[in-house]
């Protein structure tokens, strides 16, 4: 039962389905309450200017910068008070020379002033007059209309994925219904005859469902929407009808793909009569996850995981985030690194990326990576990790000692 | 006005707020499917072996490896093949003496087998007999029962955030329905005079309430469930009723402070009358975020966090997002961080920490944080960075070409 793999690097699977698959056009439009971690759908720009008015940023008087030009502890300015600025509202009168105006941080300039004097550098000489010790520039502590955000500026581009200080952005300029990406559905498929729910009773021979629940989360943390098509036995016939219903209404399939090699024969064939271009990629230089099919049916892509857990995650990490990440138009992204220090030896095989789970330890301010030996069919290898070391292509192995970058989970 | 802060560092604000809380009780049970990112009541042992039955890790057959003692291609071993096991049963056969039964990846030992031969290292000599040219250990290929886990093992600590692969772990072990603790209600209540919804009109003088949905944003992301309780206005009767009610329902309080050091002096005395031992943090030893108010009513956190939009999201990350985590019984994290080169000079004043926004930037395979500078009230400051950077308590700024610690947004 020899096996026919035309292995690829990481970067030419990716590029492969690439050519293949383009941003779905689908959206919908979402209150900014619910907006979180969602992808916009098109270019933002700025309805209004941020602020509108020209705002203090402390406590003082409002003055005209050029009456305290020069003034000092020994030789202060003298002010006349014209009023207070109400907060919330604009002022309804003018600060005019040899005037000043009390105002509150964050309230509106009125006009005739150009400046605010910090409360700290006056004093009161009785309630209609102040002295001010030190000078202000032209525009001092006052933000001007439109320094946060100017009218027609972008705000962010199409594909941004937002996060909180981005939904506080958009509420700022009064943007509070979100044109985002629908979230991609994803169908996915477990197979095997020993499989069965993780809710069933196991009988000898039996395990239970693992890579529905983590490809779900897994998926859930890509921006897309899991949706469980159950599990099919080991029967062509069957599978291939399964398939076939779950891509039906789905943007994207993963078959959590038998272990066997049989059954993995069958499980391409079934992929390439799902459409053209069918399969792409049949293998790939990674260990574990080597065995991992890509493919698109139509522009949807199509991927069979290896069926140890273990290899699933990582071969989703590197091949199903990216296209789903594609699919929302989202920018490709670096994957999330801490630097530690390698604990022990890793041994390697030149040719191939090796991930190594790992757990991570910070001992008198150092990060340790310390590796998790484990079969990959064990799950708890996962569990007992915070993150996957990547041994390079072209190294034998990695020393204790070295530095290196862990991607977390 | 003068304003009479006793400052205190982040690490002993934190302390004295820890002296008056403690984790919740409420939990709920939920499906696993639901429990991405929840945080587990109660400790989890593992009901069963996993896997409850010996399996192979490869496609061969299963052996007594004895019989295999010595093989070599030269002098093979001869073994008569006396069945085939199934996928997803029990093998109704045993392999005696001499025997050997093709089985799958995943499939389950048959009694009086020990270890499989990878099928490369075999090959048939008729349909009833195979040659076996390496020797196997017992035990070779083979995962023994409950080498995944073992029944009574811990899986997980109560506390422990729940992850996809963790997920998985719990579908392998049957278990389906997950206690976690419920999301602590966190009432979000902004003040101000000037504020209105994002969703008004805004007259001169008026801005829009920026800090409700960057903070419930926040507060979903550090585990708890945001409830808005509008904008009250720069009144104290108003302001102690509506922050009297926001508590009444809610696990902790944010005040988003009115930025006027008069407001400060009344949110503290509402806080105060909020129930005992009231404020036990007024300033804090950092920049932006020094008048941040941390209090507790009860066992109940509540937080006066600064107006200004920069400010408010840092003093979240220090306090309030801990505060959270000890809520639900999660252990104390080290914020992600990721290691970059400074790109120009960063000043600071020695006894505070500041935080400077920076934007990160990969060129040449090297990580550059370049600062954003910008006032704290410019919420787009941090729309337009990645991650902060820290300046410890004891340095007077950073200089360029230093490597930095940024923590991401």
């Amino acid at each position: 039962m020899p096996e026919l793999f035309q292995v690829v690097t990481v970067a030419e699977a990716n590029a492969r389905l690439r050519a293949h698959i383009a941003p779905l056009s689908h959206r919908e439009l979402i209150p900014l309450h619910d907006a979180l971690d969602r992808v916009l759908a098109e270019e933002l720009r700025s309805p209004v200017d941020l602020p509108a008015f020209p705002r203090s940023t402390v406590d003082g008087f409002a003055v005209r910068a050029a009456d305290t030009y020069g003034a000092s502890e020994s030789l202060p300015a003298y002010l006349t008070i014209c009023g207070e600025t109400p907060m919330g509202r604009a002022p309804k009168f003018t600060v005019g020379p040899g005037q000043a105006a009390l105002i509150h941080t964050g309230g509106m300039l009125p006009s005739g002033s150009d400046s605010v004097v910090m409360v700290e550098y006056t004093q009161y000489l009785d309630p209609t007059a102040i002295e001010v010790v030190r000078p202000v520039a032209v525009g001092e502590n006052v933000i001007p209309v439109g320094e946060d955000v100017a009218r027609g500026d972008v705000l962010f581009p199409r594909g941004h994925r937002l996060r909180p200080q981005d939904l506080g952005g958009l509420a700022g300029v009064g943007i509070v219904q979100v044109p985002v990406v629908a979230r991609p559905r994803v169908a996915i498929l477990a197979t095997g005859d020993e499989v069965v729910p993780a809710d069933a009773e196991v009988a000898p021979g039996q395990v239970r469902d693992i890579n529905s629940y983590t490809i779900a989360a897994l998926v859930r943390r890509a921006g897309g929407e899991p949706v469980l098509c159950g599990i099919a036995p080991d029967d062509p016939a069957i599978l291939d009808r399964m398939a076939r219903s779950a891509l039906e209404s789905a943007d994207l399939l993963v078959l959590s793909a038998g272990s066997s090699v049989s059954t993995r024969d069958y499980t391409v064939s079934i992929i390439e009569s799902l459409g053209a271009p069918g399969v792409l990629v049949h293998g790939v230089a990674i260990h574990p996850g080597k065995p991992t099919i890509i493919a698109a049916a139509g522009k949807r892509p199509v991927f069979g995981l290896p069926g140890n857990p273990v290899s699933a995650i990582i071969a989703f990490g590197l091949f199903v985030a990216p296209a789903l990440r594609h699919l929302q138009g989202a920018p490709e992204t670096d994957p999330l690194t801490v630097q530690a220090v390698l604990t022990l030896n890793i041994a390697s095989k030149p040719g191939r990326e090796d991930f190594v789970p790992v757990r991570l330890e910070r001992r008198d301010g150092v990060l340790y990576a310390n590796p998790v030996f484990g079969k990959s069919n064990l799950i708890y290898t996962l569990v007992h990790a915070d993150g996957l070391v990547r041994v390079p292509l072209d190294l034998s192995g990695l020393y204790a000692g070295s530095p290196v970058e862990v991607t977390l989970f």
